[in-house]
């Protein structure tokens, strides 16, 4: 049963819809913020026994049906970028456009503790373990701005302004999220997921020109080595040759079902509803669905605030769906 | 040719095609920041010569076919706040839920500068004035989060934990929208938008539940006034009765206006390319759509830092494309 999660994204028989959450290991979970009381983010995203147990929490809390690593998009880039910190969205000491400053590396090397987290956690899981990594357009994002900011326009800014270093830093970063991810695969990940938050920022014409070849020439290879690669971004996901594309709550769930497997997509908002609210939601939005080819999850990342009750009932709701065969 | 901006809205023939940028009187012009050197925002927007100036200023620098009210959409709050301020973007001295906090006001007792505005402007210009407000679901967006923050999600939360209360405060936001609207039609605004730059986070159901009824009832009774009322939201903007949509340059321009009236949308970040690119990337959105019904603009607000030989790129390019009768 274990293997539920990677039956629904390769489309095969379920008996019933699995379920995750975005963001599921972290600020909302008591046991994870005694963690924190004691390391800061970032020696808990460097220490593969931390960063391991942070990883099985939900699973151990909420009966989810899948694991998702315990990192940030960002880990990838702290030997490009010296001195960015964690606050707790990531903080540049300045922002990054120039393409040579991200230098190609060895993940093993520089950031071999994310594969050992990898290993440790999949000692002790009975659900598949999901790696991740940002995909390029919105690393380079957070990059161009130095940070999390409020407006996010930089990198789109210097797409129209230098489209030939904009072309470099992306092809670069292309080239770090592929190794990292088969740093990933080759470390145990059964599934990886592909962040692109910012992507949808882009026009049709920009994310055509910028930033699908490369997106599209990462999940090919990826899904060379077997395993399912799902893609994330807000709003309707272009086709990128993913296994599955997880969708935001105001992307229609239906209409994008109809274009191939699909995760998502409850509103992060809607946890703040009693328990009877959340579990009815979930059904509403679940239930329609109830057969291979959907994992149901959240339309973004949990809420730090979201109560821990309504976390469970999401799950339970979603995990007493049966599924038609 | 004063009113071409009205007679593309009405769908009536028009020999080229109308422009104006979102946010055009602004941090980009040089003459906006000398007077801005003298007065904060908030004094800017209440004294009725300074707020009429800066309206008229991107007329005289950019040519554009339609001017905008200098303000902010939380203005009309300002009576129900006490204690807001902006840095630029609003500032709340706490979150705002509670229904009764936003009680009923004339506008022209409490915000009565900016009729007064409207009308100072109209003595000089000579293209349409167009008036503004936040829809209810935005403005509610920034009084729950207690001002311009990174993440927006406590109005959604809200609207799960509590629908009444979120339901009745929508309703007090939307009696002020209204009365403020009509306020400036009756001042001589030649047409209304409606900045719903948050309704498009809401999910379809949500959207219907809560937004849209408001909406309806707001562009219903506006238009019954004889003026165009534009509804801009981000993503694909839902159908409120607005006389147009205004939409982000995600959004495939083709398929908007194959629904109706429309307004944008091009990336403000391509005002950071040179101007040769700026006006090719206008002509190459414009062209297609070279008939009456839609309105030339960005897909939101112009940056701060854009060039104004990029705006003015922008805005000639726009002028330049001829329409067929």
């Amino acid at each position: 049963m274990g293997d539920l999660f990677l039956r629904a994204l390769r489309q095969e028989p379920v008996e019933r819809l699995p379920v995750w959450i975005m963001r599921q290991a972290g600020r909302y979970l008591p046991e994870y913020r005694a963690i924190r009381e004691k390391v800061d983010f970032l020696t808990l995203c460097r220490t593969p026994s931390l960063a391991a147990e942070v990883t099985l929490q939900p699973v151990a809390r909420l009966g989810v049906d899948a694991a998702i690593l315990f990192s940030d998009i960002m880990v990838p880039l702290l030997p490009a970028v010296p001195g960015m910190r964690f606050d707790p969205g990531p903080k540049l000491p300045h922002p990054v456009t120039d393409p040579d400053a991200i230098h190609p590396f060895d993940p093993l090397v520089e950031v071999g503790f994310v594969a050992e987290a990898i290993r440790l956690a999949r000692r002790t899981l009975t659900v598949p373990l999901i790696g991740f990594a940002g995909a390029p357009a919105t690393l380079a994002t957070y990059l161009a701005e130095g940070g999390a900011k409020k407006s996010f326009h930089a990198f789109r800014a210097l797409l129209h302004a230098d489209a030939g270093r904009a072309r470099a830093l992306l092809e670069r970063l292309e080239a770090i999220t592929l190794r990292y991810l088969l740093m990933q695969v080759e470390a145990g990940a059964h599934a990886v997921q592909i962040f692109d938050s910012w992507g949808g920022e882009l026009s049709d014409a920009d994310f055509a020109g910028f930033a699908a070849p490369g997106l599209r020439r990462i999940c090919a290879r990826l899904r060379d080595t077997g395993v399912p690669v799902l893609y994330f971004a807000r709003g309707m996901p272009r086709d990128v040759g993913a296994t599955a594309v997880g969708v935001d709550w105001t992307v229609d769930l239906a209409a994008a079902r109809a274009r191939g497997p699909v995760q998502g997509n409850l509103d992060p908002a809607v946890l703040f509803g009693d328990a009877a609210t959340v579990a009815e939601k979930t059904r509403a939005m679940a239930a329609p669905l109830a057969r291979t080819g959907y994992v149901v999850n959240l339309g973004h990342g949990i809420l730090p605030l979201t109560p821990v009750e309504s976390a469970l009932a999401f799950v339970k709701a979603a995990q007493s769906i049966r599924c038609s065969p």
